[in-house]
């Protein structure tokens, strides 16, 4: 049977050109960038380059950038990198504030510091994902040590205007640590950190056709932060361990794949495909703003269960999710579509169709035609 | 010029059959394990049979087993993690103990933990490397939280006795979290983490031609201790973030190919000759004691500087080191050599060699002939 792989925002397929460019490496780029020989000094070249490669995305210096083992190490190195930098008595007087829209990576970091008695501000969001700038501007207090809002969120794909979040959040408290967890919008939405004075932000690999187990942050030159990892001193002390060598070069092979722009718009052009033809079905709803990051789609199909659609569309090969991956071991389900206040019907019915860039048009158009037909068929089973 | 990579206990080529698999996992088992659908539970299933192969190992149960981006995140994770877990007031009243031969990784976590105020004891050792039992039995005491011990070290090969260290800690400090860095000692000498009372192992995949960015830790079950990171749950909640499935994969077929006893068995007869060999020189010195751990020998060779040889190997092709890769951006240098008391003709002379799956008994020869003839050389130049 065919696979139609619409599950993209959950993680994507290795490129075949990125799998080619870690073979190679996996040959001859083994010696540990650590060493004093030649081997190994090409080793530290070679992840400087991709460095540079990673900063000419998002408008950094290269020295700005560190590589972790994925998005979720880069939240909670940052994050708690910044809190745990300040002398307790300073925390227990300070606000940190996210949205209700988080990634579980925040979230639970967040959760974690509000158990321990910090102030946590949990910003709501409109109904189209945005954060309301009225409610920022008067949560960020002078005291305000941390500001982390995810850039584009992995289920409705809202892009955070990010430049004016930063314009607010600095003017009101200068020194505070602006981050943004920017996995979902990492390739697919153009970011320059320092034209939204953002102080840190967190990529990884898996999500834009490169290899699992590697990521990166951008942190602030200046900005003192405490390791997460000690050790070896490499990453300037900040982050000990051996380096991922293949895993830098497949994420930096990923990001040549990605800076084509044909890439991007051609997910656009099926994300526009796919909601057009979801649309007419009837009662359906395509969460999230119209100009949102079209890698990622929710759309809530009313009266039937989006769990019962992913199966009965995964026992005809087409594979879609009905949130965050990473929320399916928690308990509390949902979060992001309830801060959007979405009818509970629909919540019931959303699905989670996702892009990258080895998506084909055939397997999108051969997947709708089966999304419309499971679909059809689910409401005459219901209505019965 | 022909490669002789002698360099093995500062990171491995990956084996060329761990390349294969991984091509092949790259293809088909790219679905995000959280995910509800066939695909991902695949993905969950095949991460379960890794952990049965290291489990297998190392003599626990598969579910102690929980997947890292490689030692130094291991050492953090099982370290801090205990030591985060207890309550301050407890904490400032507890001893943590380890050895002055242990790699930067948990060197580091210790010093930062000392540097808060918190007893620390670095054990001394012996001129072979071994922890003195005495010391050791004086050092437990009922308030001893944790004892970290490498098992293996990383520049002399001391294999220490864990299961006789375990009885002591155990025997003193029932409660107290016994842990053992493995990085070098995993699937090259044997060990029983039930027999050697251990609460925590630490090993990674690089070290035995597995791909970098992968490694595990053992947790005994029951054991309750802070993640370092949080987020999606993964790992029982333990170790948020997505699996790195290829790196997992990648570990698993390194760990078949070093389970073959051919391939020890060979390494001790290459570790055997280079040794016999450099010992003709002449004021030469094999560090570490006559049952050291094959893959990784220390030779202090007297009036040549060891960095110096290393330079001139290299230009030849041969490549060694002067001590641990991690340790190359310290200040402080040759801690290990300093612990077993060498002189300092010898430190200033000695170099290490290490040797993994793919070393050949050609190369080894060949090594051996250029090492010696640079020796002589550089011994030459320094007499005239």
């Amino acid at each position: 049977m065919d696979v139609m792989y619409l599950d993209n925002a959950a993680t994507t397929q290795t490129h075949p050109t990125v799998v080619e460019c870690m073979i190679k490496s996996f040959k001859n780029e083994y010696a540990n960038p650590s060493s004093l020989y030649d081997m190994g000094l090409t080793n530290e070249k070679m992840i400087k380059r991709a460095k540079s490669t990673l900063a000419g995305q998002i408008h950094c210096h290269p020295e700005e950038i560190i590589f972790t083992s994925g998005g979720t190490e880069g939240d909670n190195f940052l994050i708690k990198g910044i809190i745990e930098k300040q002398r307790e008595d300073r925390l227990k007087a300070s606000r940190i504030i996210t949205t209700k829209i988080e990634h579980p990576a925040v979230k639970e970091i967040f959760k974690l510091y509000e158990s321990y008695g910090i102030d946590v501000v949990w910003l709501p969001v409109k109904s189209d994902g945005f954060v309301d700038m009225d409610v920022l501007q008067k949560a960020v207090t002078p005291n305000t040590l941390l500001v982390s809002i995810i850039g584009v969120n992995n289920e409705i794909g809202t892009i955070q205007p990010l430049q004016e979040i930063g314009e607010i959040v600095k003017q009101r408290s200068p020194d505070c640590f602006f981050h943004s967890d920017y996995v979902q919008g990492f390739m697919k939405e153009p970011i320059d950190v320092k034209k939204c004075q953002l102080d840190g932000l967190t990529v990884c690999g898996h999500k834009i056709n490169g290899p699992k187990g590697i990521g990166a942050v951008y942190l602030k030159e200046g900005k003192n932060i405490k390791p997460l990892m000690l050790g070896g001193g490499q990453e300037n002390g900040l982050r000990s361990g051996t380096e991922n060598i293949q895993g830098i070069v497949g994420l930096e092979a990923a990001i040549k794949i990605w800076e084509n722009p044909d890439v991007m718009k051609k997910i656009k052009s099926l994300r526009d495909y796919v909601a057009s033809e979801l649309i007419k079905i009837g009662d359906v709803k395509i969460n999230g703003p119209i100009d949102a990051c079209p890698s990622v789609m929710s759309v809530s199909i009313k009266g039937i269960r989006g769990e019962v659609l992913l199966h009965s569309l995964e026992a005809r090969g087409v594979y879609i999710s009905t949130g965050s991956a990473c929320s399916s071991h928690k308990k509390e389900k949902n979060t992001v579509l309830k801060a959007i206040n979405l009818d509970r019907d629909y919540i019931e019915g959303t699905i989670r169709i996702s892009f990258s860039a080895l998506t084909s048009c055939a397997e999108v158009k051969k997947a709708v035609l089966i999304i419309k037909e499971e679909v059809e068929k689910l409401r005459a089973f219901l209505n019965r």
